[in-house]
């Protein structure tokens, strides 16, 4: 976002005030996408129970690469669902923890995860249904 | 799945029943992933109001090609999200609801949606906070 772009509230266009998902060009999509993304989904499930590091991260969420870990902590933070904090340290000591609105995002895809984790019986009858 | 499987809930392998999104392994990754697809949350979301036509779901969901939809319907129903009803009639008539587990997903996916929708304003602060 650049200086010349007024966002305060008053200034919103029409679009992003009607917020509509279903929408091609609504920017919601954009941050669904990220929070969802295969590995965005695991890493703020895996931030939930407060501040870790970036090799705790990777050795929590089983299969990530450090390329993946590292890009995806970055996306996550431009859409200021996490935040990193860099201590002046050698070696450098770098700690990411959710935002609020993160925090809560990140409540509702556990749930979400929850409930997929919990429910693989049913799933799998129900595949075997449509099979 | 055949029939000399035995899924009954007390013959689930261990991996099955301690399913865990981190583990790289759990099969609950790959259903999440359909479910939280791009084309996937907006599908579930758009048929919680009820059961649908294809051509009526292609409305809902802007900037859809008629492939994505297709495509993302089958693997929804082979996951045991959605079910699909053919009617023998010329034209062809079909149509597409949620499954009971369907619903349930899409219902928490309808709250991250509605979330995200909701906080563009936060997210958008958080976001020049951040650049």
């Amino acid at each position: 976002m650049n200086s010349t772009e007024d966002n305060s509230p008053d200034n919103l266009t029409g679009a992003f005030l009607r917020c509509d998902v279903m929408a091609a060009d609504c920017p919601s999509r954009k941050v669904l996408q990220h929070l969802t993304s295969r590995w965005g989904m695991l890493i703020l499930v895996a931030l939930l129970p407060g501040t870790q590091r970036f090799s705790s991260l990777r050795r929590k969420i089983e299969g990530i690469s450090e390329r993946m870990l590292s890009q995806t902590l970055q996306t996550l933070e431009a859409d200021g669902m996490i935040a990193r904090h860099s201590m002046n340290t050698i070696p450098p000591h770098v700690e990411y923890n959710l935002t609020e609105v993160g925090a809560e995002a990140a409540v509702k895809i556990h749930d979400l995860v929850k409930f997929i984790e919990d429910s693989q019986t049913a799933l799998l009858f129900a595949q075997q249904r449509v099979s």
